[in-house]
């Protein structure tokens, strides 16, 4: 992360007010305003605002007139019931702003998440900064052999370094050259190429930033399918940071999430009979599961 | 409007509590919050929660680190661009929770907005209250002859007592009913019907409540349909209440939408050519004009 | 299911006319395109229209130029893979649209699935049919006494009898009372009530109809959450109907969606402890599992 | 554009076929099926599919059983009712799906728009192609000196030549190295970069491509943005690309949004005032008008 002396001044002052409100605060989510939590070599997470917390879930499941006067322990039942029986609603009740700046190959996969709010760092109104994403050696991973969309091996060696050099004489080079064709000389006759084309020479390791708005929800749900170990490091490390501010904010739903989505299974209904069979006692082979090898090989990582 | 003293102390309860917060605070909901705005017989609006305020708007479109130290007025002039350009995103940056009781008939059509978060009173879990929406004498509106979809005349004299007694009687009459079927009485060996069921018997201008929570540009956009004179009166009500409280809550916002949406009109491109041609001197008919004798008296119902 | 003379000769016209087309054609709803299926005592549900079919699924997942020279069996094992592995997008772009009529009261939850488009009959601008849902005696049903949102035993006798005639004299004295009020009679200085206010007389089991179009995708979220035994029996047979087309228009993804999800099972983390330790050969009780009362019944109720 | 000759005979093959359908058929559009349509360098739009024509949308709004006996004036005049009124939903019934090549950063642009369904080629799982958007001479644009986001002057001689130099040079180099980086040679221990890595060294010029699905009433919204001469010319081409298509697949509903959208005007409250008074023969200038100076010059932009 490399924030300017006047982006941390700028968060200090930020952190530095407060003011009294009626509305349900988050002791946890307080703690964290507006602070940035790096993340990748020059990314970021900043919440910026947020709206609702554990009482407001149910305060929504109930439809009531007070935050009324129900333990903390009725809550957090009535929590992983919802979260049990997939009545989402009361979870879309709270809402959560991050500021996040990110690789643009990051930002690409993270966009498909389409029940989200964005505003992102214009281009075509703005120059971009100097600062490129290049892996840590050990996030420098061949392909996978046996995933198609996956990682293998570290590179090491001779290679490893001959692909960070590429990187990064490339990201240099082409941020020259972005520079270059920008600015105009009046003496040369260089007019200087528009942002909205210069921008196109910038390979996708350039950092990129957005103001990312969503409900709880919807956020479970990015994080369920981006905290898993199938999603690319680059992206998962955000979402495990969004995890752990997650837990501070809503501790009861957080938990609640990570018993039923994040640490749980879905099993097909030829899973299900599968494990009932071996439950009484019977051998079952891949043949006799009735199952592909791909789903077999898949349900046997979990249950062996 | 018809709360019990319980709902109204619990409402008192949450005003008295303020805690201190660093999220943006607006002065104008601070002063909204919790207090329910009656609308109708039995009807009500109630801001839960909001999120943002005007500044959070130009923070969101400029990507940036702090509050700024932009001036009032160039946040104004921001908004002002951004509503005029339909740049919609950075309104999305604003969320806002409302507890609402309204009628059934007009929920039906308040949930055609899709783009909302709703947590509505379950009469499949629970028993509806005895309140019924009906119509003030000058509500009592006959068919228009012109507008298939509108109101003419006020009713008058033994027609409209007659409505009154029938809307009183039917409800009050399928309310009985509705308890009837449901209470059991094990001495007359009844069991009860489910709420699920029982339920259907209830006319559509029964009360029912919900929590709803849509960010500001999708609020402007269900506002500008339903606070229109096009809209059915009753529906109106509630639109015009909560434009009232973006009023307070994001006053440059507001003021934007009320100029380029609420107080704007939408030119098609014959009525654009139509009013050049008008400048520019000529006397123009709906015959010359291109337009179906529809167009033109909504055209001329604007231009004169 | 009652449709006129008029209506079944304007279906029969509609089923005669094929064209040639270069799109892919689906025959299983071919077959199926513009027949009423009959759903409760009135209503219905017909296939208007749709898009793609099992091979288009995977068109989309391998974004290619040609329907390809892929066997079916490919397809299969593509779409089973998709669907183990939450990749939805390929589903997404699939498109059916249905024509339902169905009482309000059904209407009302089934509109809360938000990603659909919808045009309802208005009310606003026509008249509604003298036609209301009355239950069978097999759906006749008491509340539940162990789920608050949920059914028992079936009413019998005279407490059956009774409901039955209070459903139909409500429904049919509301009914009289709307058309009394709409109806303007000059000579008796009648005006006629607006129909967008005389509609509210009507109780919630009328029937009303739309057209309701939605990707696959979002058509298994629909069946899986309505096809499931713990909906209301009343939108449940409209699930099951639709379930059934489902299957004639796309096989495979319908074969996948059934056992990955209507046939599959959610687990816990805690519920993939106990299992795990069952398998272990250990005995497990509620108390050494980590579950609540409630989830251990569930748990029992599947793994017993 | 540049397609193999396989690809071709795919779409020759493809278009070859066709099968009886009952649905609902467009001329227009089963005449564009399929085929590539040229956009910029190696960019293009196909339909491969839709659903719907102009009297599936008057269908839809009058929720009628059969496809009515209508006359075409009459459907052409209820689709205008429809888009003047801004009823939405009926354009909603119809459907259409796109395969469409792009330069990435277009692409960027395009995916704002969260109402599609989309899949797109995943460079995790595949390589990419070596093709790359470089700008004909006249699409070779300054910096605007009067808008921060938009193009002004041409370049010419020798900066052009330059900025098309640095353009080619860099997307070659760029790919060079990305081939090089993911090529595994056992001889040299190299085991050969993951493809989810590799892909950060690639340019936003180059090509990728995704099948895009959308209903008509968020295509017009699209078209409406992007086909606007404040669009970004390389989106803009594209949009009007799909402008051409959507004119032959619905005439009546690409008329009525060309003259109401397309071709139309929105006037701000102040707008309609100034205009008023200028047609009842008063000089306004900006300083009478109320408008900011930036608005005052949009408006006379339109209306001199």
């Amino acid at each position: 992360m490399s924030l300017t002396p006047e982006q941390l001044a700028e968060i200090e002052e930020q952190r530095a007010i407060t003011a009294p409100t009626r509305r349900a605060v988050s002791p946890g989510m307080e703690e964290r305003l507006y602070t940035a939590h790096p993340v990748l070599d020059h990314g970021l997470v900043r919440v910026i605002d947020y709206m609702g917390d554990d009482a407001a879930i149910c305060q929504a499941a109930r439809v009531s007139y007070g935050r009324g006067t129900k333990a903390v322990s009725d809550d957090r039942g009535l929590i992983r019931y919802l979260m049990r029986h997939w009545h989402s609603t009361p979870f879309e009740m709270c809402e959560v702003k991050f500021h996040v700046k990110l690789p643009v190959f990051v930002a690409r996969q993270w966009i498909r998440h389409r029940t989200a709010n964005v505003n992102e760092y214009s281009a075509r109104y703005s120059i971009l900064d100097r600062e490129f994403y290049i892996p840590a050696p050990d996030a420098l991973a061949a392909q996978s052999t046996v995933n198609n969309q996956g990682r293998g091996e570290v590179l090491e060696g001779a290679e490893a370094q001959r692909v960070l050099d590429l990187l990064r004489e490339d990201a240099m080079r082409s941020y020259d050259h972005y520079e270059d064709m920008l600015t105009p000389d009046a003496e040369a006759g260089k007019l200087g190429l528009a942002r909205e084309l210069a921008r196109m020479n910038l390979p996708a390791n350039i950092y990129t930033q957005w103001y990312w708005k969503i409900d709880l929800h919807n956020l479970f749900h990015f994080l369920r399918l981006r905290a898993d170990h199938h999603a690319q490091y680059e992206i998962r490390v955000y979402a495990e940071t969004m995890c752990d501010i997650t837990r501070d904010w809503v501790p009861a739903a957080y938990e609640a999430f990570e018993d039923y989505r994040l640490g749980g299974q879905n099993l097909s209904g030829k899973a299900v009979e599968v494990l009932k069979r071996r439950l009484a006692g019977e051998e079952v082979t891949q043949e006799s599961s009735g199952m592909s090898k791909g789903e077999w090989r898949e349900f046997m990582g979990v249950w062996g």
